[in-house]
């Protein structure tokens, strides 16, 4: 899910990629509900802005509870959890954008169709989402939110088809893009992929408690496997890309209506996305993670004391950067984890202790020493800047900073946000400018084939590259069809609603 | 505006009568949005559930601000006001039933549609709102909220005609029922009361300060004269039935599509629920009041001591019956208005004392005093029966219960929130019972004939009787459409939200 | 109770006089503290800005609920309520000052003694509570408000008699001032009133339900009769000015310790604090306020067409006068009762609305007329200016204001919140002035000797008046102690709070 | 600070130590209050749940907030920012206990003196506070917290010394018990220790931005160390144990008034308390914690393939182990950083899932594998007995705890929130019985000498051992008071009040 936006991209508003949203469906299960908030919990990571429950009873009734702010923070009351009544559930995070629209916009979405209710939540962007939503409009559809999930709902509700599934495949055969998806109707939970399968979707099942089946085994479909393991559920398989499975009591179907293609699941998910504990599309991402810190730490190794990670995502590259180099790997930053929702407006004279709040240096760990500073990825530069000057600070005598991805050099247009071009460090300078500004001794990013070798393969086969790495190689492999458009065709709403 | 329901008849949660709803829109004035927010106030009898403004700024932006509860607990905050910028607002008060759906019911509506924004404000009742819903969802129409109103949004919405009065009138020929409505968007405020006018709507003029004219003066519709008052517009004329107004940087129009019709006027407006310093249709409330007293005094009249009024709505009908009987007016009954919007769940020991919170007896005015108590109608009989228990234990020698209303014997269903007509006492019940229910030593109503007398005919014109009386009467000028079909039907929303 | 303060006189925010508190405390009742909400309740009059609660159960422990606003919106949770348990409670109800002082010294105040529990409401203000406090914290006690009520804490603590009676006597031998207490301890509830009976005090007996006796009957101690009433209890007499009342589970007590005084009732209870239907010191407060009105038609009549009282406190004085006078009383002014804790922030082109937000004229009823209005009291002079305004734009012919309270030229030191004398207009103008400034064709205040008269007195008897009447006379029967100090002095609380 | 309580020992609610408290005092810096927020922050982890900041400005006039929650929650507000005026300020973080005492408990405390305002904020635990209590409040003195820390206030009110100092002086003269303070009135901010220094704090120095000196340098007292480096102060020194340090505009004055005596600071610091990149008492605690981790390889050595630390505090002893054992380490459990302040209710189905809301396995590291877990503490054993089981599910072949603390065997009475010792495992079982509690193959803690070997010293010297280790060895070197007290004098206030 996206935000659609008058702006080309939607920025972030710190300098960090920024997933925006996880996914959970259950089916079949006592505490649904519950389930489904803790399916959330675990997948927290994708998005902490807004959560959103809706569940499904017996009589048909939807139910639905949606709040800014954590998981916890939303579902913890036994009142709220207690209307969420029904065996279904579909949950879903998000990372939103500040503002007025942040409510109408949370997910999932609903509405009530001629045939009865239908909720979905979706993970990913639609590129053609603002022609779709234009034509709509002007056959007389009313638009609730500025989301580009939205036009899921409208296709849906104006097909001509008769069934659920044949109206949402009839929907999905008209939008481009990247969507990983959980719909909810009464009778039946859907999970679709786009045909490249950009975005993750995984299938679990529901055995004993707490979610124990009654007549038949519970399903779950969520973003990523660390969803399931807390809810007790047995991972069974990968959904595919472009496939749409249909659970229902019957068991679980599923349709590939878009034929055989080649993958394209998104790269970023291995170096900084996907939590630790998962195993996404068969591989787990903690393992992968070491290993491109390995990789690193042959590509471009350096003379140091020690390694120090940027925690807490720069962890498992640099214990492999370490253990490759044979370099002691210390906790030369450390991480406050207690940032609330909001801190002190910053005045002139405090505004530079900023990037602090997250981070403080280890001083014993850092004094004197050569450091490889390990961190994921380097976006607009400037909170790396601020954290070589802090381990500087703290007496480090060089630091070398080695990225565990290769330079971002090209925004992304399937679900994350990032900054548009003009703003990506590594898109407007080169190697050594950007050693520069951000105050490195030196600077090293794993190199493309080193990722792909990493992740198992010999390198990057430029016919087939298995994964989608656009934001390091431009290489689209969805068209960008609103992007190609007339920006100023982008307003979506007129309203502006102060809450 | 009404919320749609799956009972057969709204129910309100006490023992009377409630209008739905009050409605406000100001065009081309400075501090617009706080001129509706003082409109609004004026309305606040209308309505005291929940208030919403949109306004509209030069940019063609709308602005809106939704909230529970009176006018002045939603737009005190000078944040929420200075948002709600431009030279244009609407408003709306409602009297709103409780639980999940109040917010998204709250008016006014807004849409973005394929033309601009429109936001749209109702008072009254569809009464083929249910019938036309379900085509409108057959048809993809994706509706947000359960109100008969929104019906109006999406008639617009897919109207082939091009203007937006052409839209509106399209929308209007399609619904029954009783409305007045005011709508914004961006070029023109436009009013509308339904064919036979039965909810007031007039329209005033702006002057000078506060909201003098720039290039033009500001003009003002409201739902009564009040709201004229209080923002210091002069009044110009009632909103025929069946008129829709224009209003633009040009002036004011005035369409009439449904041809000459006799007005029908909700004559509950004048017993009960306008406010006594308004003139409706011509006629101020005040005086109108007191002449039906005067009417049951001749009536009903009965040797006693004191006329008693049940405050305050019955307070200037008693006034006209003392002065034609001749006896003293007195304050026999407090009235505390500091009831807060909760209060003390009632124990069973303390149950009995609910309507005190209300009411309280003057015992010195009471005392060994033969009462003739006033009171505006008897919906369920539950509350007089409990203020004449009071008035007894007061020391009241004699209780004589005098109501300047007809006994209301039928439920209505153009905006007006009544029980169903099983449970109104004068449906029930002759006048003996009533009295004995009631616990009165003697119980009469205003004759219909006295009402039309007081209100300056000569009796009730049984072809023509010129207002809706079909509370008293049965007699319902407007077809009950949804009425006539199946109840099963009237299912709206699967989704119950918990906020 | 009075916020102690370093202004010379506290002045109100509006241009009305303000009662500061209602008390009220039952012992032995089933529901206890629903008894004690609705108390409240029915003396919301006294004062709107905070309210709370205290109860005492069975195992000696005291329970506590407080809240900024209405009774009704702080105590209508059922959460709250079942929290206050035992069988006897303690409540006031505060006319508050604003800022960060509020919380903290809304009553009762409560203290932990080394006799066991301890808590206090208090209706009055002190004469010498500054020069109490600066030697208690010279002895090195700690206070907790800003209100001089808690003085009463720190004497009982310090005291040197054992019992709590004692130690309370001991207390009030050491204060001036206005009090009507109601104390809460394990054992007992006491009131007392200061020597010359200034603020009201009642005492009840409840008999049946609904809070019925377990073991005796219960008893109810309050500040008018109107909170008995509610309560259903009987009541059974006032407190005498000077009087101790122990209520125990043997029944009730009196000690009389500061001998025999002439009463000093406060005589504006009469004329506008009291609730119409309280019978205060054996005189019905309704009754009175006619025979007010009567006395001014008697002294100042005028010819007109119309008597109009301001709303609500001028009503019974304006029927008075109009039924003395034989000319028609009207409600030419309406009263909106829906007036929210916070309203717009006026612009200044909306500024001059700000009265019509409480009030609006009855055209009908006023235009072309000579107008009598009846007010209860002029203070400032602002209001007033500003009705007569209205009064007049809504085309009165003439205006003549009768007051039902002689000119009102000194301040309050015994409990009511009245501004300084330099901006109290009877303290400044003579009575031409006067009715220059407020804008009408004649002015008259009823005399001095005209009230007594109402009150069934001759006449005021210079040296026995048997009511204060200091702000009309300047006859303050307690000494100003504090007043006559250095001001300097008055500071009490280095401390601001932020909540 | 300690709230003093009824229960012998106070117990937390979740199966870990609890630090009490973080304080810091900022005396002649701009931005005082912001200082103090960032401060606050930095000290977070010793207590989550409230949090206050006493300002003092220029005119002498204190300022206050304080709230439930993170620093971040309650501090980033800009009003209240810019309401803490002021070049001085003093901070604390509270570890609470839930309920109605919260928010009466919440420190700094304050109170009007007659030589003016004194706010002082607490860490530690008093062991005489019923005694004292007890006997002030025998003396008429009025407790408005249920802390020990109120003591300090009384002590002081009632002094006879004339200067501030001395009053301190002569109030911590009579307490027994650990305490590190901050005090602050007009003239000065002052540190004080007690006289065996159990708890930490911290004297730094402020010199440029943004904190910088306007006529000298400013000056900062904190608990440790990470809170000046987030300020940008320059560490000075340690307060000493029985030091009291008076910082006014002419600097930094120090007064021992206890003479010498031998430290005893808190060993649980080193182990768990502190943050690792703070240096207590002149030692690196980061560097500290490896080295236990690596005594405890060397003494309790096991064959094993992995070693997982219990994140995040058993991190740094976890890598000391794996160097020392040579034995890889890996991040075999994942945290959760997202708990949000409530959660779900969990029903009986997924009541057993709750450990997991914090902790999650990392299948793929674990699997198969013979597994060294390293914690930094077991105290009651619920909490490892859910990893364990949760680290067995993944899927390890064998389980081995290693602890780097002693067993712990006694409550803490000096401000460590720990259950009583029947609650604790090692206090109940012997290390056989507790390795088949928890469930593990082997478990291992570190011995006493391993620990004081880690923190430099030979072994533990029995005589003066240098530090308290009263957990594991019983030896209180402070006299436990209260704690041979009646458990029935302990009832502190007899108030519970409903917020």
């Amino acid at each position: 899910m996206n935000e659609m936006s008058t702006r080309p991209w939607p920025a972030g508003d710190d300098d960090k990629f920024h997933e925006e949203c996880g996914v959970f469906g259950v089916w079949n299960a006592t505490d649904a509900a519950a389930l489904a908030a803790l399916g959330l919990h675990a997948l927290q990571h994708r998005g902490q802005e807004a959560a959103g429950i809706v569940s499904l009873d017996e009589a048909g009734i939807f139910h639905s509870h949606k709040g800014q702010g954590l998981v916890g923070d939303n579902f913890g009351d036994a009142k709220v959890m207690a209307s969420l009544r029904g065996r279904a559930a579909l949950a879903h995070n998000r990372y939103a954008t500040t503002g007025e629209t942040a409510l109408r916009n949370v997910q999932p979405l609903y509405a009530d169709f001629a045939f009865g209710g239908f909720a979905v939540a979706h993970n990913g962007n639609l590129t053609n989402a603002h022609g779709l939503r234009r034509a709509l409009v002007q056959r007389g559809c009313l638009f609730q939110s500025t989301t580009d999930s939205e036009v899921f709902i409208h296709l849906i509700a104006i097909s001509l088809y008769s069934t659920v599934a044949d109206r949402l495949i009839d929907a999905l055969k008209q939008v481009q893009g990247a969507y990983s998806l959980v719909a909810l109707h009464n009778g039946a939970m859907i999970g679709a992929r786009d045909p490249l399968g950009v975005r993750p979707l995984v299938l679990g099942r529901l055995g004993g408690a707490p979610g124990e089946a009654e007549g038949g085994p519970g399903w779950v479909l969520a973003s990523e496997t660390c969803a399931l393991d807390i809810v007790g559920a047995e991972f069974v398989r990968d959904v595919d890309p472009g496939e749409i499975v249909i659970v229902d009591d019957a068991g679980v179907r599923s349709i590939k209506p878009f034929g055989r293609q080649q993958s394209r699941f998104c790269v970023f998910e291995y170096i900084y996305f996907a939590r630790p504990d998962s195993v996404v599309e068969g591989t787990p991402v903690y393992g992968t993670r070491k290993r491109i810190g390995a990789e690193l730490a042959r590509e471009s190794g350096v003379p140091a004391d020690v390694v120090v990670p940027v925690p807490d995502s720069g962890v498992p590259a640099a214990m492999g950067y370490a253990a490759e180099a044979g370099i002691p790997f210390e906790l030369g930053i450390i991480r406050n984890h207690y940032v609330g929702r909001t801190f002190i407006e910053p005045t002139d004279q405090i505004r530079h202790l900023g990037v602090k709040l997250k981070h403080s240096a280890n001083r014993p760990a850092l004094e004197g020493k050569r450091v490889v500073l390990v961190d994921d990825s380097i976006v607009r530069g400037t909170t790396s800047r601020k954290i070589v000057e802090m381990v500087r600070a703290a007496g480090a005598r060089e630091v070398h900073m080695r990225v565990s991805s290769p330079p971002t050099t090209h925004s992304c247009h399937y679900g994350i946000d990032t900054p548009e071009r003009a703003k990506l460090m590594a898109a407007q300078h080169d190697l050594e400018g950007m050693a520069r500004i951000i105050g490195v001794d030196s600077l090293a990013f794993i190199s493309l084939d080193g990722l792909y070798r990493a992740l198992g393969k010999p390198g990057r086969d430029m016919e087939r590259p298995g994964f989608c790495d656009a934001c390091f190689t431009g290489d689209y492999a969805i068209p960008l069809t609103d992007a190609m458009g007339n920006a100023a065709d982008r307003q979506l709403s007129l309203l502006q609603v102060s809450q």
